[in-house]
């Protein structure tokens, strides 16, 4: 018996072709009609799931942030000590496989889009998860004394991003060996006890 | 008399014309023929400026990090303090106007293009303009001792980066005032007589 694939799935498959699509032709080039070609659709099937070009965009745009979302719960559901969690969130957001380089690419696409990047300014979930984290830490005195907490965030949140970036378009040069002691090092900035980088390679 | 627009310019004024079309259809709707219309040309004159739609969307990324090497060295042309350097440059490389923003917006797009992201993956001109800087400093004894050079100039890159995306996607979050002290404070984990920030609002 084929495996059954329920709505939601089906959604799913359909948005990683309409990344695909993305990929080959840019945001403006990708047509309902390219995509339901792409997915093995007729046209009629896929407005079962998607009634218009506009809803199957957003759903695609969204469902980077939900995979992104996803692994760090993943990684979070391990027992992580709380002062290497700062690192840990912020591996997970810097693209370090193929998997996670295609989906910041068409994450990229999504926001040289002027209509698409107003649905995510300053609300990629990475600013909301960061003031969380922060916030736990020093309720939980793992801080040290004397940190201005939204610099902090900001700042940790650009030098995250920045190093997400940098690894998508330079990854020769930008090697998680590389990466990981930048971390590590800004992180002890504001750790009371300074973290080893070595536990993270 | 009407004002002579000699070859170069006329490649300027059409490689402008290239990079409204791309805010609008993308990289991949941006057709030469199109272009020409949006620059008042016949098919014919604009071959006579780019030969082919490679060469003319390739002229049009390099004319953005020709714009932002062109500010920077403007800025740098006036008498800057040494230890200033830094905080000036990262300040020019940020979209903190609405042409700069076009001008990153464009940029955007070429880099989420797998084609053009490849001409100028870790060279876009900022990570070497950082090196030279930073080694400046230190030949001139500017920098605390112990400062790991390669590890600095990578976590600087990545922090301005990072501070001139979030700057373009939320720009009534991060303004001048907020991206200010963040330069700063990180600037003075480098140099020897830290800078105060209000010399730069």
């Amino acid at each position: 018996m084929p495996k059954q694939v329920n709505h939601e799935e089906r959604r799913q498959i359909i948005a990683e072709a309409t990344w695909e699509m993305i990929m080959k032709k840019g945001i403006e080039g990708t047509t309902v009609r390219a995509i339901a070609d792409e997915a093995n659709l007729s046209l009629g099937a896929l407005r079962h799931y998607f009634s218009s070009q506009e809803e199957l965009l957003s759903y695609s745009m969204e469902l980077v942030k939900e995979r992104v979302t996803e692994r760090i719960e993943k990684k979070f559901a391990q027992d992580i000590p709380m002062d290497e969690l700062l690192v840990h969130f912020s591996l997970e957001i810097i693209p370090l496989d193929d998997q996670s380089r295609l989906e910041m690419t068409v994450w990229f696409h999504f926001m040289a889009n002027v209509q698409f990047r107003h649905k995510f300014e300053g609300d990629d979930g990475i600013l909301q998860a960061l003031e969380q984290l922060l916030s736990l830490l020093e309720a939980h005195g793992r801080l040290k004394p004397g940190i201005e907490l939204q610099e902090e965030i900001e700042t940790l949140y650009a030098l995250v991003d920045g190093l997400a970036i940098h690894c998508l378009f330079a990854p020769v040069r930008l090697t998680r060996e590389r990466i990981v002691p930048i971390i590590v090092k800004h992180v002890n900035l504001l750790l009371l006890h300074p973290l080893n980088s070595s536990i993270f390679l």
